[in-house]
């Protein structure tokens, strides 16, 4: 069973990458990009465990671990691989 | 519309990030964890484009800026929003 997680900044939280990105790519010439925000895609690999049970295991290791529930966001989807 | 970036390190390359975090959360006491991968997650806005010009332009920037695709595989999705 396979895990992916995105984490986000929250909306408000000032994302110096995402800026960074943006104006890099209006240098290069890519014209039509409004916005762009940065942040973390993780894959874990989970022994063979219910779905729930890997949806509460992988929610707390989000709260605890993964994401700086202060100022980003996650979301997570569990899938069977 | 929306474009979202999913980037990651090519299989047999060695993810330092990732075997720290799955060494934290073995001591941390999360069991049946076995790989973590760690990658990174970006979301373009883009102006008002074609769905398939949206894809073009969006593959030209992981391919010129925000994959290294030597050791980095990205994918990404387009969406209505």
């Amino acid at each position: 069973m396979k895990a992916k997680v995105y984490i986000t900044l929250k909306q408000g939280v000032h994302d110096v990458q995402g800026e960074a990105v943006l104006g890099t790519l209006k240098h290069m010439g890519f014209k039509g990009v409004d916005d762009v925000r940065v942040g973390k895609y993780i894959e874990l690999r989970l022994d063979d465990l219910s779905r729930s049970q890997a949806e509460t295991r992988v929610k707390a290791m989000c709260e605890k671990l993964l994401a700086n529930t202060v100022i980003e966001s996650y979301s997570f989807e569990v899938i069977d691989q």
